[in-house]
């Protein structure tokens, strides 16, 4: 099986499983897992990966438009050096704080790999779940697309302080908590805006039609990019900037941007099926962890 | 550092670290990960994997005499067969359901190694620290010791069924939740019987006096062991056993005994300073994870 067929085998065995988090008792549960090889690229320093690792399952909590209380890591390396071990922590420990979340610490390992495993944990009475989207409903998303693609692509030329900024991303769960009370379908964008789209259309049992125009490209994108076909590349499949991609009434439009304190795109809208961009079938694809 | 000073080395930076698991809210958080070269030997089922991984979380929740109310896990492995998948999550779910707590799925990452990151939930109003243990009271341990010692010798023996039946060990969730009221300071024996008094001595500021013929040693043990040497070797040293030490005054030990529905061993007494076994100085040492 790939990493896909497991997940649907999984969904099959675990009711809970199949949205960004669990949710048991009010108490909304997720865990992640990162590497050195596939997800620290040569030049993260420690403080942007224990940022970066904890900040993607906040965003979990996020997305499902919950209160994010808590959060531990286990730190696994191949040794344990007091200034990385410090630098991880401070980050975990600055990404927690900017969601208002205690990082409560985790646990040691030895590992041949650098690995990050982390756990967050958050709190609602009315999770969002990725099911509520109908056609006629507009679908948004916060902040902006293609950050991580473009952290790559300086981490890559050597521009390390520039892409490690892009890479420490802020988890929108201020966003998510103001969104909740309307949107009736959400999830992070973690692997990418298409592949989103496409969870959201099988989760909704619907369709979605966007216009490529509209999409919040992340002006670093443009900076890194070698042509518009990248820019798109970039900004609609590459994923990892862990924004919130959701739906909600048009109607309600006007009281999320007052409230949401991160800008919200309309990108497009509620179909009966099919997931297009500018009337065109949009691949359901994304970044796929390994390199491929 | 080596893993205990980096673990002192986050304990002076995050405050809640220190014990089995962070508590915020009254909600219990815990995580740990396992690996296939240094946690699963050779004929370890993936059906064991995801009970004693799940099961080792949910024993620190017991630790803190908390409910558990439920747990994730990240599954890494080079591929993933459905076979295998299938048997570690029919494992996680039925130690979670041996403790009342709910498996609710979590993540999968491709890694070389077969890795099992697990987290547990619970929680409770009246946690119990590690550090509140005064000289004049008695200390205990729940169950059996030495165990999981005499499973890697029949795992290397080649009985790997039964090997197997002794790695599945059961959270000791419900006689925490009883022993709760009356411990003074309890933690699980996850480093052996030795490590867990040197650091509850340290937590409480005490010492501890025991007899080594008090110890409830796993009939296990005894077929396996080459002499009374390797009988204590497993028994005080070998850890992974995954059950509660704690200290009480001498006076609860009827309404523990009467209460707690897993058998309550004495093991000895709570004193000014020192750690000792029969009158001798007790090393500071346990098992150490990579086979040093």
């Amino acid at each position: 099986m790939d990493e896909r067929a497991a997940l649907s085998f999984l969904g099959d065995r675990l009711p809970h499983a199949g949205d960004d988090a669990a949710v048991v008792d009010g108490q909304v549960l997720t865990t992640d897992m990162l590497h050195e090889t596939t997800d620290f690229p040569d030049g993260t320093t420690r403080y942007t990966a224990g940022w970066r690792s904890v900040g993607a399952s906040l965003s979990d909590v996020a997305a499902m438009g919950a209160e994010a209380t808590a959060a531990v890591a286990v730190y696994a390396a191949p040794e344990f050096d007091d200034s990385d071990l410090g630098e991880f922590v401070a980050g975990a420990s600055d990404v927690c704080e900017a969601v208002g979340a205690e990082y409560v610490g985790g646990d040691l390992d030895e590992s041949r790999e650098f690995t990050a495993a982390t756990t967050a944990l958050g709190r609602t009475d009315a999770p969002v779940a990725r099911s509520g989207a109908s056609p006629g409903e507009v679908v948004c998303v916060t902040g902006t697309l293609g950050r991580t693609g473009a952290a790559l692509r300086l981490f890559e030329s050597g521009e390390t302080e520039r892409a490690n900024d892009l890479f420490r991303f802020e988890p929108r769960v201020a966003a998510g908590r103001e969104l909740a009370p309307y949107a009736t379908a959400m999830m992070d964008s973690s692997d990418g805006l298409a592949r989103s789209l496409h969870q959201l259309a099988e989760a909704s049992d619907c369709g979605f039609s966007v216009e490529r125009s509209a999409l919040p490209v992340d002006e670093s994108v443009r900076e890194v990019a070698d042509g518009e076909a990248e820019v798109r590349e970039l900004a609609v499949f590459f994923g990892e900037d862990f924004e919130l991609a959701f739906t909600v009434p048009e109607r309600e439009l006007s009281a999320i941007r007052s409230e949401s304190p991160t800008p919200v795109s309309v990108v497009g809208e509620v179909t009966e099926s099919g997931v297009e961009m500018d009337g065109e079938e949009l691949p359901d694809r994304g970044y796929t962890h390994g390199g491929e």
